[in-house]
């Protein structure tokens, strides 16, 4: 039975939602609802031009036989910086400093609201590149890379200090933590990452950056290479930090235990992505 | 400027889509769009016969000046059914056997599209109950607490078995896990649970039951209440399971490791919400 017009673009943009990075060729939908492909060619246009419009994402057209349509869920400038603003100032709740100077951030990794936006943040930035993976350690990056996994379509695996018998044979790497200067251990899976795949390390919270070093030599050891370094929240770091090129959504920029106050900023995320948001605005 | 029909239904859609169980009032949308309530709620209409034939979920009405629409996500029976055969095939391969009877499954917890099914199917079983969080134990469970949380619109929380510093104050308990009869100790952050939520209890597998036990015990403690107990996989359990109202996505009947092959069946999903799903699928 042929379908109409406004069944079909509210089944199409849900089709599309759910699949994101994924070519869907014009003939299926096409087939999906009973409908000359002229027909299904103008209400693409109208799906583009309102993902457009409502900075929702990017809805690309392949042209050619092999070709279809493809949907880059994006988030537009000012839409990112409100989040980074009201993530600093989350983050700025005095509440959430716990001895040591450590921040709380469970409740938010914890909230889908925050981690879609976090997902859509960053996978953003890497619209343009190569990803077959995203890499995080447990426990608390894994909210993170679930949900960039999620906008950017593909698996993420999870590296792990504690050994367990239930991911089967692992390879392992020894790293130094910055922050405790101890020698610690991590390791993947070893099918969980296939040769040659680009990986893309997020994590919820950098300090001197061993951990995120430790992944990076994972990732040599799986003859993969790395794509980015992404981080929802960096802190401040006495000496030299492991690792240099990465993005941050927040920086928590001032911990006073004493006075029991912290303050949060954004992170460098917007101005390293600068060209890239504007890019996107039109 | 007065958007038209089409380009609301598109945005609308990816707006409701996105905020499952939330109140919307038409208001929003009237002024969203500027366009009166009459067009808005014709809009609403066409959402809403859409939805229910495609079985994305139901979009509920909510009378009166404090009213509004909610989008509730379901899966249909036949799309679950398709589903779960499809994991007990990927479960019956048999490079997932591991040493000890294990059972490999990062792969399919790492793979967005895998996680999005299983988060419909157990949010779907919970539609009608009040859940305030969706509760698991790192490592494995995280993934799917996230999936669920995301269908549901809830927080999730995770208990962990290693104590943290980034977690602050802590409730622990003790429990016995069922398959080595040893004591372990698990423990939850104070300030991540209110007393009073209605809490359900997520995890990738089951054998003995001991570690949900455990969650049960640290629902308690928190003085909030247990709602369900939905798993991934179970596992055949020589003895008595701790747990016995649960259901199971997909359940490991037989492992031999000695032929090194392992089989798996459809779990007890399917016939605990025989009369839940058969109420959606008209």
């Amino acid at each position: 039975m042929k379908v109409r017009r406004s069944d079909r673009l509210i089944d199409m943009t849900r089709y599309l939602l759910e699949r994101p990075h994924t070519l869907v060729p014009l003939t299926f939908f096409s087939k999906r609802y009973e409908s000359a492909k002229s027909s299904i060619s103008e209400d693409l246009a109208i799906v583009r031009r309102t993902f457009a419009a409502r900075q929702t994402g990017i809805l690309e057209t392949v042209p050619g036989a092999a070709g279809g349509v493809r949907y880059l869920p994006i988030i537009g400038r000012e839409e990112a910086e409100r989040f980074i603003d009201l993530m600093a100032a989350r983050l700025s709740e005095t509440d959430r400093l716990l001895p040591g100077g450590y921040v709380y951030l469970s409740d938010l990794l914890g909230t889908p609201d925050v981690l879609r936006q976090i997902g859509r943040l960053i996978a953003t930035q890497y619209l343009d590149q190569q990803i077959d993976a995203v890499m995080t350690v447990a426990t608390k990056g894994i909210p993170i890379a679930q949900s960039v996994s999620q906008y950017l379509n593909v698996p993420f695996v999870i590296v792990r200090r504690d050994s367990k018998i239930t991911e089967g044979s692992t390879v392992s790497v020894n790293y130094v933590s910055a922050s405790s200067a101890r020698i610690e251990k991590m390791e993947l899976s070893k099918r969980s990452l296939a040769a040659g795949s680009g990986v893309l390390i997020v994590d919820d919270f950098m300090k001197g950056g061993g951990t995120v070093n430790g992944m990076r030599s994972l990732i040599s050891e799986f003859d993969a290479h790395l794509v980015g370094i992404s981080v929802f929240a960096e802190g401040n770091f006495d000496g030299d930090r492991m690792v240099s090129d990465y993005t941050s959504l927040v920086r928590v920029d001032t911990v006073d235990t004493k006075a029991n106050t912290l303050h949060a900023v954004a992170g460098n995320y917007l101005t390293k992505n600068q060209a890239a948001l504007a890019g996107l605005a039109q």
